[in-house]
């Protein structure tokens, strides 16, 4: 099963690389992407980080052990100019979570709280619960629709291959805490923003806003919520008692590992790959991100055994992701405080689990864009096509991307991905070797490509 | 979806209804099969259950509920002499469980109590684990092998059909407790005895023996007890933390719930259809066996509306069957007692999820197998193949089949059963009307066929 792609894709490749180029960039670059398919590191890297450390959650001992794991790592692998770029941050701990639902249909629901969510008043709040067909529902209710009660957003989420199905549906995580109190509620549960029909909930954090109070918020499986919503035909005032210990413990702190290999003629032009070390603590968080980091770093290390590059390669692992891009923010204020953010030439990140790179989407200047269709045909037959002309360069790295920073996408198939995503489900057992050996060749050859290119790479324009 | 097998088999039933007998009762048993096939009533009535009552651990409030449902729809439908024969048991309840990996691997795992197990000590027990590859190998060791160590079995579970994996897999579950106790172990940790490849742990009853002390039992889930083996290649001598607050609760009741359609000609010969109430408290319970009650309770309202049968029809819902078939030893205990017991001439059990019945095995005299012949060639065009010449009938009632009862086992597919048995993931969702369609179908036609029968059956020689 692990061969059976790869030995098709060398097939292709012996087919394509007359046709591709006799430039000797595209050549290195195929000889990486061999390489890439013949090497088991990425895979390696991942399973030895996830289970050494399991779940790493933003701001625990467990993420700082991860941090050491990295170093401990990169030291190894040979990576020059490693070191801890470390903040402070406020800590969140899930606690405890138990849903029960009132007579006569007393029975308990599975669910987790939505991350950074407060908890509820020690003994639980009781209280009957409304339910909303969809998030947009909530949004049409009266100011004082609430008063009292418990909200339960319900809704779908729409299966893509490009993940776009979750920005919508995640309304009702990130923003329904606030919606619900404005109108009045004490507590929110929402169905869970995931795929899976398992009975695995979907974290994933909430937020909330001055002026109305924070209300403790939770995610029920998908089986539970079908359960509720059936048990509310049943009995449309239906009370439910809710007790969770979710909450802030003061200052922590996380940080992101940063590892190179220096350019030989313009080390001060970077190209950045990235990952985020931190997880959800519900599960050892092995597509989100494990495989990412594990990615990033055999691809550099794959890099590092080929030859030097013209440009500097930095890898950052980023810390404390999950709970809102606080590394990446710390980054960008730390870089371009120092004065060296506009270093970066070009932003990458592999934070969309394990699935096959099957688009790659350009942020840069117009003036670039062929060089761009050079490593998009160098990747294409890995089974990578032509996006579209605007990239983030992937979550974390949104935030340099915002900052100014030159991105290109490496869009993953992320059909099964919300199976998984935040949930206590997204274990090592999941993930497909070939697939993380695909990825890694599509790193490898795409970053060598871009740190060695003549004229490099520029910000799109305004 | 729903629709397009049952309209596939009416074809095939329209084919072979000429071929099959011009007999009434064959007829009968066809037209039967028709309405079955067209009826939602055993979907229904699963739904009903398994959503009002949700979980229903033997010996709870909730079991209590469900019987009180059971006795509100079999009177709503109208059948004869319902009635609860209740009974008392030690009640037990799983409390909650902490699993934690020790240094430098410290980490969370998920597991779940086994059923009937001790909890730990007040604090939880912290010890060194020692894996065993399976059953065999714990079996292996020396007495003395185990003293002051948590043993963690574990060990595949092949998948089948007829569900046959699960009898050799679950030995680790039912005596491991006995068998590392014997050897000096403090605590016991199994890979669970499932088929699912999600963090839903598989619970189950175990068993102590007198003589060596009881000691806290639970399952990992498969990805958890994948996580374990991996860390225990890293470091052998692994510590693990394990909390757990199972415990007995002293005397509580279950019962046996019990409706009948009168025989018009011989009442005193019972032909008895069976499922079990009660579930583990970790799931609604739908595979097992919400949907077997549904099964057994339309077959049975099916037959009531076409015509009143010759024998009498017994649907008996036992209580308390996953902690040890209480229910089932109770009601051959109560029968005998009263004289009563040899009335049943036919038991047959509903209680191995919703997959198709693919085959009929016979516990019957061989002097009845051409009766039981005639009853298959109906159920052929359904799927159901003729079995073995062995059959307990099913789950609880075998404790009527020891006891002397002729049975017939409607063998159901498993393939997929014990990817939701006794986890959490054993939910409505996960079921398909159509195939609980065609299990009302066989069983509405299978029991009017054994209640109207020409000379009934008789037990199997000795």
């Amino acid at each position: 099963m692990t061969l059976r792609l790869p030995v098709f894709l060398l097939a292709l490749l012996m087919f394509f690389a007359p046709l591709a180029s006799a430039d000797e960039l595209e050549a290195q670059a195929n000889e990486l992407i061999k390489r890439a398919l013949a090497s088991s590191l990425s895979y390696e890297l991942t399973e030895s980080l996830t289970t050494e450390i399991g779940p790493r959650l933003a701001g625990s001992a467990a993420e700082a052990r991860a941090r050491a794991w990295a170093v401990r790592n990169f030291e190894s692998l040979g990576f020059d100019k490693i070191h801890i770029e470390t903040f402070d941050m406020k800590g969140w701990e899930r606690g405890q979570i138990s849903i029960q639902v009132g007579a006569p249909y007393t029975q308990p629901l599975m669910g987790t709280a939505l991350g950074k969510s407060v908890g509820t008043p020690v003994g639980g709040i009781t209280a009957p619960v409304v339910r909303f067909a969809d998030y947009a529902a909530l949004l049409a209710a009266d100011d004082d629709a609430l008063t009292g009660k418990i909200a339960f957003i319900d809704g779908g989420m729409v299966r893509t291959q490009d993940g776009s199905g979750y920005g919508a549906a995640g309304l009702r995580r990130r923003v329904g805490a606030y919606e619900a109190a404005k109108r009045g509620a004490i507590g929110l549960l929402i169905r869970s923003v995931g795929t899976s029909h398992h009975r695995n909930p979907h974290t994933g954090g909430t937020s909330y806003r001055k002026g109305t109070p924070p209300i403790p918020a939770a995610a029920l499986s998908n089986p539970d919520a079908d359960q509720l919503a059936r048990l509310m035909v049943l009995k449309p005032d239906l009370s439910i008692h809710f007790t969770q210990t979710s909450r802030f413990i003061g200052t922590v702190q996380s940080g992101n590992v940063i590892a190179e290999i220096p350019g030989s003629e313009f080390p001060d032009e970077v190209v950045l790959i990235a990952a985020h070390l931190d997880s959800w603590d519900n599960s050892p968080g092995v597509q989100d991100d494990g495989v990412g980091v594990g990615i990033v770093m055999a691809a550099a290390k794959l890099i590092q055994d080929f030859g030097q590059p013209k440009r500097t390669i930095r890898v950052v692992l980023f810390g404390a992701e999950e709970v809102g891009l606080y590394g990446a923010f710390e980054y960008v204020r730390a870089h371009q405080a120092a004065g060296d953010f506009d270093q970066i030439m070009m932003v990458t990140e592999s934070d969309f689990g394990a699935g096959r790179v099957w688009r790659m989407d350009t942020g840069i200047s117009k003036n670039d864009e062929a060089k761009a269709d050079r490593i998009q045909l160098v990747l294409a037959p890995l089974g990578v096509t032509k996006g579209k002309r605007t990239a983030s360069g992937g979550s974390d790295v949104s935030a340099l991307t915002r900052a100014g920073a030159p991105a290109i996408s490496l869009v993953q198939n992320g059909w099964n991905y919300f199976d998984l995503h935040h949930t206590p489900d997204d274990t090592l057992d999941k993930i497909d070797r070939s697939d993380v050996a695909q990825n890694t060749a599509v790193y490898a050859a795409y970053t060598w490509m871009v740190a060695n290119i003549e004229g490099g790479f520029h910000p799109p324009e305004k």
